[in-house]
């Protein structure tokens, strides 16, 4: 009974000698860890200007056989909706019928790059004619999309795809429909979907040293308290970011944002955190990757210990299957793996309790992980994952709390940037 | 055929003659809709002075047999705990046994106060004992729970109930038993769950003309562009709300929130534009009522037409039975039901198409809502909800969309603040 007592005492946040926190003591001073991030940054900037230009498909002599979009401007966007439309009118007057080609977005037809670290899209596009039996009703809906997205451009305003559906329920039946069609005509015209002005619902937040401009205003994110910006849903309208900081930290969920808001943590190693509470969505991926390209900092990554941490990150860093189309636009390359990762649990001393088993789909999911491309090309995730697997052991990035509430804050990031501790 | 086309067109988003948009003719410049908010205003204004110490439990000579909590400071928080300990001592050692006096939060022990307007906990106390079989776990995690808060009040910091259930997952076990302890040790402290400085995840985003101060930044609303400001998840760090907004307008889901923030409608009709994305968590609903309180405005609400709107507004308005016991901290009194109401559907001539069967689930739910108290008591809402039991439909706010996708912000809304028509 005593030595349990005396071995509880030992993680017991309240605990008044904390040098007995795990690696407490081993923390230098905030400046030693300052010097390492600028010699990261430093290592970033130069490996972003060195190769100034990122390789593209064209590079690569893919250009021909993968598709990828861009962004468009209104007006562009505007043009070739009606030039489409004008090739269409002509094929019907030669007698031609009326029909669109569209890419083919399935599985079959996705490739992941090594080269670009990304997924992309193969150049394998169908017929969808409207005088056919099995695809009169969906080439009726791609005729209302492009309608609709081309009202968008005249107006210059942001819809959900929510309000795209109900323009006309009777046509599109359920949402699926209208949004898996969007997805084919921002293929069709080569542009990414924020290019059509259909948003989706943003969740992500943003704190630190960042200033940038949302719909006109100047947004000062070292003064937005402790519950941050929320990510706007529209990125076009985002623009003049500035920067002091010299990493982006890129944290999974919220409470861990929470607690780096409320402690300013940014003001001791100037920073910027963001977080998407969770799923990526795709505001917040477009608005990490425009801080990566327009600030050149380098990007750290803080996700739980488990499969699903993982698949996250990879999210972010080579994108999801259902979007490879527009894996380019975004995607942000380089996320380093700062943790917590499956070495950290004995390393840190992570409890037992505090340490999860892993279900059956959990080791399922982490097996399915080792056999794709973008963890392969990186041996160090490769390592981790293994143990992950072997252990059988998850952790949420919230059991650093068992050391006490400012753990991670004061020491577990602080001894992770001090140490160099990425992948 | 042609008659079907005529009819199409007739709600076509982008058809030219956009009077043919139900009621758009009928609304009257902007000035004359102004006046009538003005009007509004200063009854609500009116309302809150003349009444200017809210009704209490002691007014209604329920003080002995119902129980409230209030807002308690840090130190209060921290002297509290210590006299409770220093109580369970005295009985220790005066052969009376280790135990807390812990009031019940069971359905049986809720109250409807019709002049409050809201949920409130009755008087009912349990002991529970630590020497006993069936409560030697709970009182060990009571005990936990209080040595946690207590040092949370000594450090002022925050943290979420996640970080609390992880500082000893061996006592907790899952975190519904910590989640469940926390809300009685606020019972037994007899302070809001915010006092705790525990706090829940935010989802809430502001916009509009509103400046307050969170956590020492000063935040004005109207320069948020149109992402918004993320609404902090401690109230107890938010302050020196000013506004010239003439009211609040509550918006249950997210994609009318974008546009109505894209259409900057705040600067149209001087406004304050909330939503807590869906079911509204403690931080908005925490919010809003301090905008209601400290700047005295009315609060419209723009919900769903369907059961679960209305139980959304109710919640904002009477509180949850979950947390009855913190009800006069956490609701906000007399919100109006601006839309979509069920009426609306035909006066609007909202399409048959837009609007969706309600399931069983949903017809079982509305004619609940018919029975509780906070309906009953507002004989629109009850006329409302049997035209939408009796047909059997219900509407998104989207299903706007259909006659274009600014017809919420230019005609819909104008015209109901014209038309006064909130109940």
């Amino acid at each position: 009974m005593a030595d349990k007592k005396q071995k509880q005492k030992r993680r017991r946040p309240d605990s008044d000698d904390e040098s007995e926190l795990p690696f407490k003591n081993t923390l230098k001073p905030d400046r030693v860890i300052l010097e390492t991030l600028k010699k990261l940054l430093l290592a970033t900037t130069t490996a972003s200007s060195s190769t100034s230009k990122p390789l593209t498909l064209s590079d690569l002599n893919l250009a021909a056989t993968c598709r990828e979009v861009t962004d468009l401007s209104l007006s562009s966007v505007q043009s070739t909706i009606e030039t489409l439309i004008l090739q269409v009118t002509h094929s019907i007057l030669s007698g031609n019928g009326f029909g669109f080609q569209v890419p083919s977005r399935a599985s079959s037809n996705q490739l992941y790059v090594p080269e670009l670290d990304r997924i992309v899209l193969k150049d394998k596009a169908t017929l969808r004619p409207f005088a056919h039996m099995s695809s009169v009703r969906k080439t009726t809906i791609t005729t209302k999309i492009l309608a609709l997205i081309h009202q968008l451009s005249l107006k210059s305003i942001h819809v959900t795809k929510r309000d795209l559906f109900y323009t006309d329920v009777k046509l599109f039946q359920d949402q699926t429909q209208s949004d898996a069609v969007l997805d084919d005509v921002a293929c069709m015209l080569g542009c990414t979907r924020s290019s059509l002005n259909v948003i989706a619902s943003e969740k992500g937040v943003v704190v630190g040293r960042l200033i940038f401009s949302d719909n006109g205003d100047m947004i000062d994110c070292t003064k937005m308290g402790m519950g941050g910006k929320a990510i706007p849903p529209n990125i076009d309208r985002v623009g003049d970011m500035k920067s002091d900081a010299l990493f982006i930290l890129l944290v999974e969920k919220d409470a861990a944002y929470i607690r780096l808001a409320e402690d300013r943590f940014y003001n001791r190693f100037p920073c910027i955190i963001v977080t998407a509470k969770g799923q990526p969505d795709v505001a917040t991926r477009l608005f990490l990757r425009k801080m990566k390209i327009e600030l050149k900092l380098p990007v750290l990554a803080l996700v739980d210990s488990d499969p699903y941490g993982l698949k996250i990150l990879s999210v972010y860093g080579c994108g999801s299957k259902n979007m490879s189309y527009d894996s380019s636009n975004l995607t942000t390359p380089d996320i380093k793996w700062l943790g917590i990762r499956p070495s950290d649990l004995d390393k840190y001393k992570i409890p037992e309790q505090c340490r999860l088993p892993m279900t059956e789909q959990d080791i399922k999911t982490g097996k399915d992980l080792l056999e794709e491309d973008f963890v392969k090309k990186n041996p160090g995730w490769v390592e981790e994952l293994n143990l992950m697997v072997k252990t059988k052991q998850k952790a949420e990035i919230q059991a650093l709390s068992t050391f006490g509430f400012q753990y991670l804050s004061e020491v577990y990031l602080p001894l992770k940037l001090q140490q160099k501790d990425w992948l």
